[in-house]
This record gives C-alpha cells, sequence and structure tokens, in this order.
C-alpha cells in the first residue's frame, strides 16, 4: 500500500495516477488511529483516477499527538561532526504544530534564527501500540514510513541545548507526502535518504548507517514511553546537513527529500517574515 | 462554566451535581479544538442531574497534541533546592501518551524507576491559537484551567537528564478531572495549588508564588512553537515534592491534588508489575 491525503479526500498511488477512495477517513493519521495499519484501503472502492500532478497532496497524517526525533544517528553525521557513537540515544519529542503540509513554504522570521537547516529523515509511522516491545516487535507494528524534513535553528539549539524548542517553529516539520507499508519496501534494513538543496544533492545514505537501527530506536523509545497508533518517529539525519556544510538556508532555496519509495517531499523557504 | 467529561458524556458541574449535557462532542478537548473555548456548553441542553460521586469521570481533554512542561518555576522550589532563580523557563515536552484518567492507578515498573514522585500544577488549556503572543493576549485566549499530576522519574532525570524520557511512562500524567474558565477563579495571578500524600499536606503555594508567570510562561513558549486549541500547558510545581524531602512513592500511596475551584485530583500508586 502506498497512500496520500488529498484535497479530494484518501489516495493509492499507482505508479503516475493516484486512486481517489470511497473512504469515510479525514487523513490516513485517523485511519491508522482507528484500524492500525493501513490495510482496510485496499478494500476501498476507487471513485477516479487522477494524475498525480493535477491532485494536491496534504499532510498525510493530519496533526500527530507525538512527533519523536534522534540526535546523531547516522554514522556518517557522527564521523562528519568528529563525535563519538552514543552508547543511549538522544531523544526529544517535536510539537506537531510545526508540521508543514507538502508543498507549503517554510517562513521563520530572522528574529527567530539566522541559521535554519534541513535534515532529510526517514519518518515511520506507528500502526499498534508499542510498549516495552522488542526490536522484532517493532516492523509488524509499523503502519508505514513517510519522509521528513527535521528542520533545526542550529542558533536555538546552541542557546538553549534544547532539541523541542530549536525544532518547533511552525513550519519547520515537513511530513509526507505518501505513506508506504513495510511491504513495499525493497530492504527495510537500507531504506536509502536523500537531499537535494536546489538540485545539488546534499545528503545520500541508507538506514543501514543508522547507530540504533529502527527497530532498536522504536524499541528503545517504548521502554519510556509508550507509542499509539499514529504517533511519529523521525530517526534522525545522516552526514551533509547545512551544518556540516557552514551553509543555511536562505528565502527562494527549495529542498527535495526522496526517502524509498515514498514520493519526494519538496518544501521551499519563503521570505523570513519578522 | 466548570465542566467534565464523564461515561455518560459531558457535563456541568453545580455544587455537588453533574449535570449531563446534551452535546455532540466526546469530551472536552475535541469541543475545544472545534469551538476554541468551552462557551457553548452553557447553551446545551441538559439531559439529567445526576449526584456528582454518582458518575465516573473520565480524562476531560482525551489525548491532547501537545503537552508542555517547564522545569523550575516556583521560588519556593528554588529556595528549597538552593538554585538560582532561571533567567529563561526550562521547556519540554511530555508525551502525552503518559496521560492517566481521574481516580485511575499509575503502576510504573521497578526496573523502570525506583524513584517515582509527584509535583502537584496548574495545567492550562489552550483555547484559541497563540504564536508569537504577549503575555496580555495569553488569558483571553486559555480556554480554562485543570489540575495535573507531573509525576517524575527522579533517577531517569538524573540519569538522563531528559524530562521528556522522565515524565512520560504512561500513567505518569494524571490530568483533571474538571476545567475551570477563568471567569471561575477568584483570582487569575493566584491560584492555589495543594498537594496531599495519604492525607499529608506536602506541597501548599499559590501561582502568585511562580517564577515565569503564567501570561509570561505561555507567551514564551508561543515564541518557539505555535499553540493550537486544547494543546496543553503545565506550569510548574512549587516547594514539597518527594525529592524536597527524599520521600519517593510506594504501592497504595494516594496523592490528592487540588488547584483552584478545580475538583480533586486523586490517583493511587499501584504495585509495580516488573
Amino acid at each position: 500500500m502506498h497512500a496520500v491525503t488529498t484535497e479530494h479526500g484518501l489516495g493509492r498511488v499507482e505508479g503516475d495516477q493516484i486512486a481517489l477512495l470511497d473512504s469515510p477517513y479525514a487523513d490516513l493519521g485517523a485511519v491508522v488511529e482507528a484500524t492500525g495499519s493501513l490495510a482496510c484501503l485496499d478494500d476501498c472502492a476507487v471513485t477516479r483516477r487522477v494524475p498525480a500532478d493535477d491532485v494536491r497532496l496534504l499532510a498525510p497524517l493530519g496533526r500527530p499527538r507525538a512527533i519523536w526525533g534522534v540526535g546523531l544517528n547516522y554514522r556518517s553525521k557522527a564521523a562528519k561532526a568528529g563525535r563519538d557513537l552514543p552508547t543511549e540515544p538522544i531523544l526529544y519529542l517535536a510539537a506537531s504544530s510545526a508540521l508543514l503540509s507538502p508543498d507549503e513554504e517554510v517562513a521563520v522570521p530572522g528574529d527567530a534564527t539566522e541559521q535554519l537547516d534541513y535534515e532529510g529523515e526517514i519518518a515511520v509511522v506507528i500502526g499498534r501500540r508499542l510498549h516495552r516491545a522488542a526490536p522484532e516487535d517493532v516492523w509488524p507494528a509499523v503502519a508505514g514510513i513517510t519522509a521528513a524534513n527535521d528542520m533545526t535553528a542550529r542558533d536555538v539549539m546552541k542557546r538553549t541545548a534544547t532539541p523541542t524548542l530549536a525544532k518547533s517553529f511552525p513550519g519547520c516539520n515537513p511530513l509526507g507526502p505518501s505513506v508506504c507499508t513495510v511491504d513495499e519496501l525493497a530492504d527495510a534494513d537500507a531504506i536509502r535518504v536523500r537531499t537535494w538543496v536546489n538540485d545539488e544533492l546534499r545528503q545520500d545514505d541508507t538506514s543501514a548507517g543508522m547507530i540504533f537501527a529502527i527497530p532498536d530506536l522504536v524499541s528503545r523509545i517504548s521502554w519510556y514511553a509508550a507509542l499509539e497508533p499514529g504517533d511519529v518517529v523521525l530517526t534522525g539525519t545522516p552526514a551533509g546537513t547545512g551544518q556540516d556544510l557552514d551553509r543555511f538556508l536562505a528565502p527562494g532555496d527549495r529542498i527535495r527529500i526522496e526517502v524509498g519509495p515514498v514520493l519526494p517531499l519538496v518544501t521551499t523557504v519563503g521570505a523570513a517574515s519578522g
């Protein structure tokens, strides 16, 4: 299943087309919260098919009730930063009010940050509740994966040492646009993640390069907090962020993130409004 | 307006009685998300009145999409801990999957923590979106206040230095049971908060003792993240926690928190299950 939330309701991605579905749910998050997976979309009648380019895609999950994130989770990033590998994941929650719909502009006022940065990431959508879960129980409970741009105000991070504050400005969390179930992945242990800024490839790695692999990472979170259907886990970013290059985002920049078979997540930086 | 979510739907608190309401909403959180306040409950027809003791109260807000908290926000607590007053609030998000319904048991396994502690707090329920709000814009946008027990695993806090992890175990966030609108408060600048453990008064202070008063605290959060309708802000705890007394919670302990005119929030500590 490869699904989207569109201006016309839910849809299945079928090559270059979107099959619009006869479904009572407002978004894919509501499907997952109600049913624990996206499987029920297989049975929905198709109302019509439209070219993918002709339909506006919305935030696939609505507004999640938890967006977990992890600092420094790729060996490439640790090597670039010259940092030791962490022995426990550095976990945080980002405010889900920071969510940005696909293809929208992010505009963080200049008096809030002068160092806005992108982070291309694999986002995991929890399907069934996980509490004190073993790593082998994680993938069967995952509803799907999507792409995230876990944008970070580096100067705010330096000043506050609080990822929640550096990553929660409105618009700093582009997520989507499509959600792929795990069976759609060629290799769930090596999901590719790439980030382009203005057509220049900046990040290119796979989840095989993670310090805490997805099943291990999600399991570890679940020993602290229960993960509920529709909750999201951002799984860290590889080397190649603006921080690594000392080049931060500026108005007009266009970021494109590709995660496995997920449709590209494109975000444009708008004029700073402050 | 002084409102509750009950097993029979929404209700208004009227002295010792609950007036059950003819309302389409599942909980008070849904009312606030849809309408920005609790005012519409004034117009609901009363289906019947029942003694308050005869009706089970549920989590008033359902599962919020953000629960913000703040470390060290009472002068009494800073004095007790011998710490300097912070110049900026120490902010975090707790996982809303930690929410506990009123009168339920909390049971955190012994292999997760040996130092479970209570924190009596005033919880603010956001009614209208706040982003870059001035302090004077905060109270008019608040839907109401309720009581919270922002329970903390002190040993996890010491080990991880991460409030989000120390406060997000399932059941560690009792919240409720009623929500009072601001006009019900005798003095919104001096809301009393008291905590008893097994009928021994442990905490007794008012919001006049806060380091960052509620309008200032909420305003400061809103300069980082937008606060949306139904989001909750826990506003810190005064002196008298178990940490201050070196006495942590044990199975069978009963914690009662009273915040202004909010109905008492009672939580019992269950047998550790790990």
